[in-house]
């Protein structure tokens, strides 16, 4: 029993010993980081903003109608929140298609490609959506990542085809 | 070093040879391609009926009033945005069960008939949101695709059950 | 062939049989399960408060203004669906990072601790967003929850890292 199971230790820390597996786990990890960072920036804004959602949330603010003005919408918070959604949007596909791609059996060079592009991108159009830049800022490094995420499909589908 | 390596990629590319595996991979790229369709969709939409939300996407359009007044919701963007909600809130659980299911060691028919049906389940869906269909078009292919994932949980849980 | 596929048989479900892999493939079911429960939460809200969004869902209802009264938003209707991205925002990053730090060889006991209090996190979560409970609890459960996740990208990072 006890031989087996260090032996099933053994075989699954065969996966993440492969590079290129590391790197995939090195990019989804970074990548989801920064898709969690979100909350906390529309936490930062609805804080600083004073716009809040959730009754509950300015029941400290105090009672009745002091407290009922913080329950609004504002620009920023609306703006991260987008941001927010069109990560889930789009790194939930990198996430999932990726770690097809890394069982694949990429090249290591090319994997890496694929990870870093995507990852600058979704960087690139975090800051573009936020400051927020001119368009098409936003557009491009949105349509980087997309595409990226599309050529791994690619080669997922190329290689396990089973319908 | 080298022969470690090249051992790893042996291993690493074994899971993606397995046909349950294979079948998984191959439906789950599917369904997320089909999902990041709906970003391709709501961007027609937002340019055919000259409906964002951002003030630098409408930028190009003129200064102040004229191009303000693309700053505005229409309800065929709305209905694309909500359909790819859906997509997000029943293809993530798909891909996530769905993984620890395609290794829980599944009959290949069994595995093959629970993809296909939410695979088929979720392009009807998104047909019945589109176009959209009279009810129940869109809640019954919402809820077949909903049934297989709660299957292949039950089996997920049968099968390596550790709390 | 035959031989061959058996083999890769064996091969895929000794994963399931590592029993840090089984405590992740149980708790993400389970917080898996328990986002999905959202969208009958939902419809349940939608139906017995009759606030509709899409002019197929009442159509049943009768025809112009008798069925459009009831395309409306509803106070408990939005507040599960708030409830439900939140659960996205945060389940998502949880299954994609731990499923990475399974692989990466944790102690038994440790990934048992970190698995077990972000479901347990999640489901005060939930109550905490329903119900609703004054703040801090929906706070804290979110921030409990989110510090895990923190902490086994961490894991990971330290032990994949390749950039």
């Amino acid at each position: 029993m006890s031989s087996m199971k260090s032996e099933e230790m053994a075989k699954s820390t065969q996966l993440i010993d492969n590079e290129v597996f590391r790197a995939y786990a090195t990019y989804t990890t970074i990548v989801l980081l920064k898709m969690m960072l979100m909350s906390l920036v529309t936490a930062y804004f609805r804080i600083t903003r004073k716009a809040f959602v959730n009754p509950e949330d300015v029941a400290s603010f105090g009672k009745g109608e002091t407290a009922k003005k913080y329950l609004r919408t504002d620009p920023d918070v609306e703006r991260v929140r987008r941001g927010h959604l069109n990560d889930l949007e789009n790194i939930v596909p990198f996430v999932g298609i990726g770690l097809l791609y890394a069982l694949s059996g990429p090249e290591l060079s090319t994997a890496l490609l694929h990870f870093r592009i995507f990852t600058g991108a979704r960087i690139l159009h975090t800051f573009a959506y936020l400051i927020p830049l001119p368009q098409p800022g936003r557009g491009l490094s949105w349509a980087v990542a997309y595409t990226v995420t599309i050529s791994m499909a690619y080669k997922v589908l190329k290689t396990a085809l089973y319908l």
